[in-house]
């Protein structure tokens, strides 16, 4: 007799856990979804890229529709929203166009993602005062791009915010950008931040810095007419929210599973929630091990849902084949990258002032350098931040911004933070070399060299 | 008393050991370099871009004059070839205007570089007929397209020659490339050498492979007029050699300093030839260690020369200063990158038929990709390559091909490479995501994921 898995949630996490799963135990397994919208398998990360009109969308951004899964024999069931979870008779409660009915389950995959973070100020909910996370939200702001808006606030200077940024400048709108830290990216040291920010004002958005917002003002119609900040009004009749998000995580509550200290649900390494072995989470729901910390941290982004997702169906199809084996998420090392116009900004691991806070004993190092050989025209600026332990002299983190060719760079830390490399070994790794792509000392290693230097051999 | 170091060869291994151990020992080391042209410190790799009138050579190549050099207290004495080593005296023979001197030395640095490879053929000494090692070469062939030739050949379709290739048509010159190998890339696998090659046919270069050159035939004035090869006759006015260089080592030989099995002076991870604990040897006459392989190549390129000169130049002047402490050079493991027109090829590590060669068992795979979310309108085609050890699951190897924003990805396995890291950890570690840089899977994790499938869990 085959053996059910309920899934809820279809996009990334939740799609690849239901693909890998019934990829895997074949007819041993049914494989039911439910999507509380109308999509499965989206891009949210390509939102921004449809708003700026580089992309058609929303079509462009599904990987595979609802009917594609069910060509693959994955029951996927749109506009029906799971309410609830019984662990004790293994059932959830879906509700479905106002009725409901009840399903029963083997294993159930928890992927309900996140929620775009919307503060509790006056005016929050007026018209005109947008979240991006789903494709729903993307469509809500090209609509109301469509409507020729005069001035655009967005709230919040991190990636989202700035993506969101550039998408509305690109287009030709007046664009100003409010954040109550003093620098843009906050996942960035300061020094980086700055120059992030500085870069931002050049390509003409207006960047209102270490600025509160404390209201949101609203016309006789209800729709949203400025914000309101500890510095003074700023007119605007479209805000959009890139303050980031939280994982969705009612139900998992409510059915009693253990949420991290993150705020988000905690899992295992196979991405089984702790203290009920047939219920499993993933993707921008879950907190996820951060190796260098040594701590979970909730960090919700594509690539760990993606990935989550596969262990989490691949150890559901090992449990219903009855096969021993199984598949581990190894973690993360807090490594992330954007692009902004013709700016690229990158970080892995910790930043400087994250690690002092972790009680590891820096040092850290800025250098410029170019994207190809100095002597080549089209070399471009570039800086990278290096941050290093004293003590175990392993590399801790590094960040990069730069113009075009720089960002990517990022994935060589990555890499050898995966492997807790030391400065040294990464100061003498082997890293390609060629005029179009660096001068001789790659810039990775310009950083580790500095760093070499300033600790002594 | 102050103590005495002679470097032969001003270039970057040379230079680079020069500057590190004069910067630590300060007055108590003497550092004289001996250099037979008139240029130091200049980037070899820069030339084909000067070739191809990117870059105003050669002054923009150099990164330090003699001049500079010498304001650092490094006395280089250009037009000096040293002729002859005598490890009993502790002297090196210098060859000055036709004038020879004697020099004492309490540590030597042998860092003479390569030579051109220019095989035994008839007519291999016509006038038009160059290769391309030293600044004074590229000046060479520069005044030599100056001349208007009509038809250029290249021979060889490693990096250097298709670099030379590129350079020649980009300035508009017939152009064929000739290689006795059937794919262009002999260190790419053939898959991905008959890509390369496909796409320089593309570019309007005429790629004559699997063509053995037999000999150059000359005018009456004893210029080439052709290369005649297997499969015919081919009209050249310029002969390019980009077959690529062998280390200089005669003087080395001579001095009856070991010379390893690939022919280029053998040096401990010090840099210290051995046998002779007060001559050190760096750069492109000497061999390094390969990490994967276990064994000593020859690989001359400018990233491994910088390090080994830092190298040798930090241990000598600990030597003098007698302070314990030492720095190694740890390897390589294969990397090279390069541009040719719109495509960039890299490669890490060992090659498919590389690996089988050195007797692993291997899994291979080949993935096609994009440069970025293959939504955006600016995603490349790109191909991944990736080789696999069966039994220890670790990563032996990638190749890549493709457009802009391919190639710098080699440097993820490069340093997984580095550190041994399996097929598995590359497969789900955190790598940067965003769309303008690559789908949700990064190209090096969808080969990971592709070998993992291959594999089994």
């Amino acid at each position: 007799m085959s053996k059910r898995l309920i899934v809820i949630g279809g996009d990334a996490a939740g799609m690849s856990a239901a693909s890998t799963a019934k990829r895997r135990a074949g007819d041993d397994l049914e494989v039911l979804v439910f999507e509380r919208g109308t999509r499965t398998s989206y891009s949210a990360c390509g939102i921004p890229y449809w708003i700026g009109g580089e992309v058609d969308g929303p079509e462009a951004l599904i990987a595979r529709t609802p009917e594609q899964h069910r060509a693959n024999e994955i029951d996927v069931r749109i506009r029906s929203e799971v309410i609830a979870i019984d662990t004790a008779t293994r059932t959830v409660t879906v509700r479905s166009d106002d009725t409901d009915s009840s399903h029963e389950y083997d294993h159930l995959l928890i992927a309900t993602g996140a929620e775009p973070i919307r503060p509790n100020l006056p005016g929050i909910d007026a018209g005109g005062v947008l979240g991006v996370q789903s494709l729903d939200d993307g469509e809500e702001i090209v609509n109301a791009l469509k409507a020729g808006p005069e001035r655009i606030v967005v709230v919040g200077s991190g990636y989202i915010g700035l993506e969101l940024a550039e998408a509305c400048v690109r287009r030709g709108f007046h664009t100003t950008v409010v954040d109550q830290s003093a620098t843009s990216m906050g996942t960035l040291d300061s020094d980086l931040g700055a120059k992030v920010a500085e870069a931002m004002s050049g390509l003409g958005i207006n960047m209102q810095m270490s600025t509160r917002v404390n209201e949101f003002s609203t016309d006789i119609t209800g729709r949203v007419s400025g914000v309101v900040t500890d510095r003074g009004a700023i007119k605007a009749d479209l805000v959009l929210l890139g303050i980031g998000v939280r994982g969705r995580t009612a139900l998992a509550r409510d059915a009693g599973l253990p949420i991290g200290d993150s705020g988000a649900i905690k899992v295992d390494e196979r991405q089984r929630a702790d203290a009920e072995p047939n219920i499993w989470a993933a993707g921008d729901c879950v907190e996820s091990y951060h190796r260098i910390l040594g701590t979970s941290l909730h960090v919700p982004l594509g690539t760990h849902a993606n990935k989550q997702g596969l262990v989490a169906g691949h150890n559901i199809a090992a449990e219903v084949l009855g096969v021993g084996e199984s598949t581990t998420f190894r973690g993360i090392v807090g490594t992330a990258v954007t692009k902004v116009c013709n700016l690229e900004i990158a970080r892995t691991g910790l930043g400087e002032a994250e690690a002092r806070d972790a009680g590891f004993d820096v040092a850290a190092t800025s250098i410029e350098t170019t994207t190809k050989a100095g002597y080549l025209a089209d070399a471009k600026p570039m800086t990278v931040k290096m941050v290093v332990d004293r003590r175990s002299r392993k590399v801790l983190g590094a960040q990069i911004v730069g113009e075009e060719g720089s960002a990517l760079r990022i994935d060589t830390v990555a890499t050898a933070l995966w492997a807790g490399m030391t400065v040294d070994d990464v100061m003498f790794s082997d890293l390609a070399y060629a005029p179009p792509f660096s001068s001789v000392w790659d810039p990775i290693q310009v950083a580790a060299r500095s760093l070499v230097s300033k600790l002594g051999r």
